[in-house]
């Protein structure tokens, strides 16, 4: 057995060439901390920013990566329960820092706090695509949402791994979803993956399609990771006391605060992100039950758009920039 | 008695010259209207603003305007209850619309549910300055805000007659007001009228003044009729999970959206008006509950700036427009 491990970092920001492989040694954990052996990584949109230097977390060179593994615990620190060792897993992001634990390697040193058993039904490809995207979604849309039957709710890039699982909670909870997508190309495949409605925000006035939909209404509830100047419309596609939950910031330009709209409507927006969830001592082992029961049950299955061997994790960052996937990006080990 | 009445109108929007003394007939209330005999008109920020054709409601000329006035009740129409004539009461504003039922006249014709008595011990300048400042107030901080004793509570416009009731329920909950003024002009009677803490937004670093009083938590709670760049600096000053209402929009130049501040503190910017108190049937009695107990503890006092003559209600409006008040404008008939 070799004393040195493979560490995908970046020693410079940029393009996805600069995540390169360092040979670390096996690296021990300490204090509260467990050694994962990765078997497969499953890719998010704040490591594409975090690796550009554009993330709420600026990273520290040379920097790890990574929020989501799954594999099999193969050591403990002090402090840490033993019986965890052999045990398959996966991490739930929020609970450590990307520069003190990103998991991108051959084996990952994560806080044990960030452990989660998934359902045994799922593969390790599965099990590593399950808790950003749920975690989000429940924590928007459920506990700060509190989603009723009869609510509208708008997802913008809806193809997104966190969209598809926002349009299952949608469904699940037998409210109506209306999906967002830039282009036609992803509108059958949303439809198929149980979104009631699809707007092709290229093709189609957006307001004018959500007022159609919600015979007049607009959404109470929107879902929207971009930003920027989408907001005005969101505003004006939104329900009288209407929420807008911000969780991402992927557009380029600053937002507009559509201070008129929300007054006229008494509109809410929250920026939120699954940290809020993850540090919540009650709500988040409620937010696992919730996620994994419906996993057992079949409501909510982990759409993985395509999977990179691990030598190949650079191209697994391009595809994510190119936008065109549905669902996950995984990378196996 | 002379069957015309003068009602202030304009017939066209602009500055406060525009308001002119139509000699109109005396009008007849109709079903669930009452008329009132008007003896003082409170001033707002709204009105200035509809006159200018800059308000939520577009005016339809020629219009009159004017949320609050007090009175006596001289004549009920159908389906309005017979005894509330002769009696004393003054109008709150948020149940009914500018160009229907706008006030200022020497009589007003406004739905009888607008109607409501106030505490005998205010004289009737006093009684036209509570509703719109105290229920305003009120539905940010108590309703939605949940006020609690260790609330740090930041208000902009401080010197405004909302303002100023913000201050005083601050104090009466026993929570910490920060209370922002533009020039040094107005702090000394700010720290009289109770407020906590005053920041001179001209000369002082809003942002540091604000992590320096709350010993860098920021404030929960934020209270802003402003808008525009301001909101960046108060999402800057928020605590963790603040919340920023915006209540008004006095700021010319359009309002940022600060995502990456509130994506990092899970900041709420909720936009509110009073009209969401008024119409609530649930939340509006406690409200008036809430308000005309502490008038009468003495907790509330308002605070009223300078009175006008009915004949001069042009100068009331440009005195408003000069922003040396501190408290209400009120005109007397």
């Amino acid at each position: 057995m070799p004393d040195t491990v493979k560490i995908v970092r970046f020693h410079k920001t940029g393009s996805p060439e600069v995540l390169q492989f360092d040979e670390l040694p096996l690296p021990e954990p300490t204090q509260g901390e467990v050694r994962l052996r990765v078997k497969a990584l499953g890719l998010n949109r704040a490591e594409v920013m975090f690796r550009n230097g554009q993330y709420l977390e600026a990273p520290i060179v040379p920097a790890k990566n990574g929020y989501e593994a799954s594999g099999t615990i193969e050591a403990v620190g002090p402090g840490v329960d033993p019986t965890w060792i052999g045990k398959t897993a996966s991490t739930v992001p929020g609970l450590f820092s990307l520069n003190a634990h990103g998991v991108y390697g051959e084996v990952a040193i994560v806080p044990a706090t960030a452990l989660a058993e998934y359902p045994a039904q799922l593969s390790y490809e599965e099990g590593t695509s399950i808790w950003m995207q749920y975690l989000t979604a429940y924590g928007g849309l459920i506990m700060l949402g509190h989603l009723k039957k009869e609510d509208f709710v708008l997802i913008t890039a809806a193809s997104s791994s966190v969209g598809v699982a926002a349009i299952e909670i949608v469904k699940a909870e037998g409210a109506t979803s209306i999906a967002v997508t830039r282009t036609a190309a992803k509108k059958a495949e949303l439809l198929r993956l149980g979104a009631d409605h699809v707007i092709v925000s290229d093709e189609e006035d957006l307001v004018a399609r959500v007022k159609e939909i919600t015979a007049g209404k607009g959404a109470r509830i929107t879902f929207d990771p971009i930003g920027g100047k989408i907001v005005e419309a969101l505003a004006a596609a939104a329900s009288k006391n209407g929420i807008i939950f911000e969780y991402g910031a992927l557009a380029p330009e600053p937002t507009p605060y559509p201070l008129f709209t929300a007054l006229s409507k008494f509109l809410t927006i929250r920026a939120y992100t699954l940290f809020e969830v993850a540090a919540d001592p009650i709500e988040f082992p409620k937010a696992k039950k919730y996620i994994f029961d419906h996993i057992v049950a079949g409501n909510f299955k982990p759409l993985i758009d395509k999977t990179f061997p691990f030598a190949e994790i650079v191209e697994a960052h391009r595809y994510m920039e190119s936008n065109a996937q549905i669902g996950k990006i995984v990378v196996t080990l």
